[in-house]
């Protein structure tokens, strides 16, 4: 089994490589002091550190549950399992559901597309529009699969969002087949404008939610979430106390104690202000040191997506950047099978002011260069 | 599919149980300030909070190397791989290495035995005699599976260990098939008195040796590892990627700051004496109040294990048992497709000196009513 291109690329580079590839979020934006905080506090309890149950603990799921209640979408503590970050979400619910089949975006979340190969789910892709995939293309994919993992908030890779009319007409599609969709909502909480009704709130009862620590709060506390129907949780459940038991209790207990103390007020907001800030400084670099390079500014999420003139390699041209100094992830680690193409996924996170620009003249002169060869040998 | 009867259980039961049914370790061991204070060190630094590498972060690693070479087995950070506890090192290396089938003891670990039916891995049962698996019958069910799941320190459930002889025989015979074996060591270090070679250090190229955290520091952090050939790990690192992208940065980082601090020191020793007295504690409880029990004290781990008289249905008494507020597991849960038998486990290490002589009354006043309704039905 092939390992991915984002994780080998995060293991093999050096300090001192730019790099636009992961999708890291500012560490600088950590609330460190507060998580500190949080230990602290809940380390006074042996319970902390103790085996819990494999659901997740009773004050964080009733805490998730409420907020989905605040975003207009009734759900209680049953409607909540605690997954070992998003990813985990994603392999129990493939093994459970998705045997038979899912249809994806294309390009998709290469950690979706990852897990769900190696656990033998045939995969259906179909395009994503500009306003989410393509409503036609899907239904009559979904009417096969039944099952159909998407990203309607700022997608990963592309950082595009669905419309609202396309969130109603898939949410209409699921119910009309008695399908399963899994909304992966990781990036949800990112936008710099508006923000959209999740699609599960069209067909709570046909979507499997998934959400995410890891853009909010911190990645390396490993908390995820699914939120479901409990009977549609129920062997994910069974799958998840295979799987490692139970979600680290110190994790979770620190995210339910920061949250009681307010954690998430004002932090949330602090955090989309730096990167659309930092979005709209990368977009510039961009624009004006690559004009070849052709993408829609962001409105949320972490990456700027986007195309190099027809005929280029980016994953060449991701290998030639790396040996300079910088990277970024070639557009075809996106699709099922990793073809050769011209787009680029550029993440703006994780990078400095100072590190964007160094970053994107690097990339810019390798890509002068590539271009100017490439000519010659065309 | 099924849940396993010890998570219901301690997800069902109240305060006031006494559950002898866990293998929860003693919360009251846990070095709950040293850890308070790894904890704060470690939070000092944001990358504590970050993304890290999937297969774990290096100085943890390095300690487990180490730790390895101190048993005589010289080991290198590349031979070690972090997982989310043991339970995710089982359920990764039964999807890349067991779908064709592999031995395990019967009875085993049923944590184990949940995960590799749930992955579709075939079972080839073999039974496990006073000195560890029966070799005979080992050597016939290898040859054709070529892979084996087994305990040899302080088994779950029966609290056995493999004698040096077997241990030697099994390690020839995984050579000579050139098979895999995988050696759960989730009790390895909790000896009362004597402690053996590993079966690894006899196979070291044959074996995946797995460790955790949870028996020896605290399992709320979900910490394990797998020690292998490099080789042998690559799939399992792959898998474990897909899994949950890698086990908690936070969780790892503590047990890092814990052993630079010298936590481990003294500790163990306290673990290891603190359990020895419970256990000889609670086989006076079961040898005064239930004679009819039979069994051998143990000389490590956290389980007593013994049969009750011939045609006893535990099942029947755990259940009742729990209605009248004490539980212990069934012996049947242990064995591929939960049959019904005589025998029962009951942990020592989870409930203090007085809980013992209650429970144990509960356990022997409804054993008593039972067997006394059992002779008038028969």
């Amino acid at each position: 089994m092939k390992r991915s291109f984002v994780r080998e690329i995060l293991e093999a580079i050096d300090a001192d490589t730019i790099s636009f590839a992961g999708g890291l979020p500012d560490e600088s934006l950590f609330p460190i002091a507060k998580i500190q905080k949080a230990a602290t506090k809940t380390l006074m309890h042996s319970a902390t550190l103790q085996y819990s149950v494999s659901g997740g603990i009773t004050s964080l799921r009733q805490k998730i549950a409420d907020y989905y209640c605040s975003l207009g979408l009734q759900t209680k503590v049953e409607n909540i399992l605690i997954t070992t970050g998003a990813q985990q979400a994603l392999d129990l619910i493939s093994r459970a559901y998705f045997k038979s089949g899912v249809t994806v975006e294309s390009p998709a979340y290469l950690g979706a597309l990852g897990s769900f190969t190696a656990n033998g789910c045939p995969l259906e892709s179909v395009r994503l529009g500009s306003g989410g995939i393509d409503i036609k293309l899907f239904q009559k994919s979904f009417a096969k699969t039944k099952r159909a993992y998407l990203m309607c908030d700022f997608q990963n890779p592309t950082g595009k969002s669905y419309t609202l009319e396309t969130r109603r007409e898939i949410a209409k599609i699921a119910i009309e087949e008695s399908g399963i969709i899994v909304e992966d909502g990781a990036y949800m909480e990112l936008f710099f404008d508006e923000r959209l009704p999740i699609m599960a709130s069209f067909a709570p009862l046909n979507t499997l939610h998934v959400g995410s620590f890891s853009k909010i709060l911190a990645p390396g506390l490993r908390l995820g979430w699914i939120r479901g129907e409990e009977e549609l949780l129920r062997p994910i459940l069974a799958l998840k106390e295979r799987a490692d038991l139970h979600t680290s209790t110190l994790s979770q207990a620190i995210a339910d104690e920061f949250w009681n103390d307010g954690g998430f007020d004002g932090h949330l907001e602090d955090v989309r202000g730096i990167y659309r800030t930092k979005s709209r400084y990368l977009v510039k670099q961009l624009r004006t040191k690559i004009p070849e390079f052709k993408f829609e500014e962001p409105h949320g999420g972490m990456f700027i997506y986007g195309s190099f003139p027809d005929g280029t390699d980016t994953r060449a041209l991701a290998y030639a950047c790396l040996a300079a100094g910088a990277v970024f992830v070639p557009g075809g680690e996106f699709y099922e099978g990793c073809p050769a193409n011209n787009e680029a996924r550029f993440n703006f996170t994780h990078t400095n002011f100072e590190q964007m620009e160094v970053g994107i003249d690097i990339v810019a002169k390798v890509y002068n260069n590539y271009a100017h060869n490439n000519y010659l040998n065309n």
